[in-house]
């Protein structure tokens, strides 16, 4: 199914799920899909940055999407792209769109400065992989050292129709939310859909902002969607509730660098995963750490009882 | 009173307040320092990043120094003096000391790359600043840009018998603290206090990872205060408790850019700053954001009666 | 003298002179702003980012500055006042205005990154000095890793009247130079003076372009002034023979980091200064580093007898 | 042929031929190669950043390493292999070494920063494409913004014996070649060869301080080969004067950015190349550019007839 400018909900962020031998787990990754699915996510995004796609061979990519497309009914998959050069970007998105996938999510160079070197970038992907192919901005400075003002995604979202969603993780980002829905409002800019990152560290106002919902990972997925249903349908204290009970969690898993590895921890105790390697390089938890996550859950299972595990 | 290496407990990063027109708000800065005092803090560090040190002329960065010494009996201060030469921070350290204070905070300049630089830079500073001053290492890589591994810190400490302190905000940074502790533990690093910052989002661990207080600012400065005292004592479950009824706002306000922001509006309204105003250029609160702060208030107050403004 | 758009030819970029025990030499300041004088030179600019200036006490930048207004007749002295604050860079400027300089400097700070981000920085920077103070924009990736767009240069200068030169020291830069006389020559930007920096390495061409003249140091300043005045007259050969003659050690003294140290040792062998000492921390010559020189000017001096040293 | 320690002399960085289709341009790739090797090149590298790699499909990259192993003789190849993942390094480099290749280049990713992780990162690499495998460091700190210190590029050529060669590009760079043949004196460092870059900018004063080439590219790759064997011959005179004679557009080649587009388009004036096409998004030269290569190729004419094209 394409992605399209009404797309709306939670995309979780995939993992790439890996044995403890470095192979990739397929087992797990059906498994995963499925859950995604059966807790009635909107769409998956696979190959992302916490999908250690750098490290997977061309073959275990294009795996990993037959298997989202497989298992994740008619939702759509966005599959990044990035790449460091245009060809290699090209030959991956187009080869996934053939497979299924709805999009593709496209990150900025590290190397861009200025306003026109980022429209431009853009302006030459979209060239490359094509104008039909649906595709997503990620806008993460504190990842990409690249700083697009609200002006520049405005561009890029009016000069390439084939752009559809923005990935919002600029953090701090609450008013860059509101300053492009008032470009909408004015009729400067046109429609698409902004789903938010940062591993929802920020979701509870994003979505009251004018969020259309999160594209983003956390080990229970399932809080992500509650928040988002719960704001959307303006139960305001509800959706602050939940989130609150989760935020101690949530903050932990959202330290960079270690953040991806209790992830696969958590959702290994869940049963989702059948291992919580990652695929090397990669850094484990240490026992401080793991101990550290059993008394966030412990605690956390008093307020959702999903946490009991 | 001298800065040692016994330092332990809280030492809120104060603000420094301004009138509307952009002068120092004196009045308020007195209020500020007893308030700090007043609540049990162990000492206070002025002209910190966050307490708008560039914008300051000379003579008001004094005044603040003065003000603080006057003001928190006999604890401890410590002064920010980072700058662009060796010659200001110099000229600052020695003012300062001479005022009263009890140490300096040093933070590496933002284009070291490798170990010998960082520690060459150390070097450097002691040798310009003189011997005689006790001194604060502020590792916070997330604004600087440097990154300090343990074994380059130690090598800090060991080589600068004036070094008393590590100012903490490495993120994420809990293993780094346990890797210190060791070296510790091993003899290879002799005892200096580790404060820990980035606003107090991991307070909770970082205490039971061996850190000694916090050294960073929150507009409930009295909520580090109950953390650190709580996971002293071993009070594990209350300090979470009391933790997480916070981390809601913490969050919030440990927003670069903003979170300053915030914390003048909250203090603010708690009635310990006249004004909110930051001195140009300074970005302020939206209505929208006064309005997310007022509801988090809001919900705080149900659990901490502290914060029923 | 105030610096004004139609500034043209050389200013000199002037280090700041030592004694071999760190204190300012101020003979040779003396000595030095007679020889630029006496040269020929159009200006100077004095705390520069080559002039050592951070490592320079408040009295001392002064004293430097009073020895310009001094010694370089009515020739406009421009004065680099970029601070991490517009505290200290408002005191600084208006004060050696006061002194008789004809013009400030200012680079911008090494985190902006977006378009609005730079020319919101000048605008703040102008409004803290004062509309009324002639300015230099500093325009050096490089370094400053600062990326400005020719139409964010318009733009600085089209919003601030008080902007006089560009201090053009892009690299690679030749187009920016004929870009932004297009913009003049299509009237969408009123006339400043450019006059370029990265130590003369393309100045044969940039003349070419369109650049008034060079604003940077060499350690034969006279070569840059000829160069200025063949191209100016229209004799490109000659232009380029004498260009090509001092490329080998313009290349050599365009080291960064090392450049400094270059540049002293001849200025000190040339009897201008007294020593070539950098206030600490500063790096200093090897031997062989050394005879690299010496042997370089000894092939110089066959072109050049001014390198008879 | 293998790569060894013991390698020496020039080893040009080919650019990749296009046609102005953007197709790749085989028959300019085996004349190149042939060229390369009848001036009497020590080797070459392919895939480099020079090289527009990132913008090569997997198949054309092959292509190019089966040229460059056809038409090179028994000269060893050096392939380029830096990936954002080390499945995709390890990939390359076994391919290319089974098909003749002489070894492989791998540069450190833009975000390493402590001397740990840098050294950690080869050993990772190391460990990825497998031991066997002979390898060169490239240290460019200009472009990758990863700085090594001597200690460091030591400890990854002892940790790892199968670094054969380290390509050094640091800038200023001179004292880093004597420290680490210093190291290699007092024993703390075996001998690998250190081919320098930067576009030969200081190859002069490289040799004399113990280079054993250049692995870098220049449009007259014959001038690099006349200063290596001049300098190694002692004729020191004789090299300062063919590298002087080249300076002033060598240094006109060495500009980021704008340097590839001189090379292919002196290289296609030579009748190397058939084309100076650059696969998009690449930067053509300007005719004011043109203009000036030629004017520059017109005054080089007459000290180098190899430059009457």
């Amino acid at each position: 199914m394409p992605l399209t400018p009404e797309a709306s909900g939670v995309f979780p962020i995939a993992p790439t799920p890996f044995n403890p031998d470095g192979s990739v787990d397929w087992t797990s990754a059906d498994r995963l899909f499925e859950f995604y699915h059966g807790i009635g996510s909107d769409g998956v995004t696979v190959l992302g940055i916490m999908g250690e796609a750098p490290k997977l061979e061309p073959e275990e990519s294009i795996g990993l999407v037959k298997r989202a497309v497989a298992k994740m009914g008619a939702k759509p998959i966005i599959v990044g792209v990035s790449a460091p050069g245009f060809a290699a970007m090209r030959s991956l998105a187009r080869q996934v769109m053939d497979l299924g996938a709805g999009g593709v999510m496209i990150a900025p160079p590290t190397n861009l400065r200025t306003d026109d070197q980022i429209t431009g970038y853009y302006a030459q992907a979209v060239e490359a992989i094509g104008t039909d192919i649906p595709f997503v901005i990620q806008d993460y400075p504190l990842t990409l050292s690249v700083v697009m003002t609200p002006a520049v995604i405005r561009k890029i979202i009016q000069d390439n129709p084939s752009c559809v969603m923005l990935k919002h993780e600029d953090w701090p980002g609450l008013e860059k939310i509101s300053t492009l829905r008032k470009f909408e409002a004015d009729g400067s800019l046109r429609r698409v859909a902004i789903l938010t990152g940062n591993g929802g560290l920020f979701l509870d106002f994003e979505m009251e902002r004018g969020a259309d919902g999160a594209n983003t990972g956390y080990a229970f997925p399932e809080l992500l969607i509650d928040v988002v249903k719960a704001s959307k349908a303006g139960r305001r204290d509800e959706a602050h509730d939940i989130f609150d009970a989760h935020l101690p969690l949530l903050r932990y898993e959202q330290q960079q660098g270690v953040g991806l590895a209790v992830r696969k921890y958590v959702m290994m105790k869940r049963g989702i995963l059948s291992h919580d390697a990652q695929r090397k390089p990669g850094p484990g938890l240490t026992a401080a750490a793991k101990a550290e996550v059993d008394y966030l859950l412990g605690r956390l299972a008093k307020h959702d009882p999903r946490a009991k595990i």
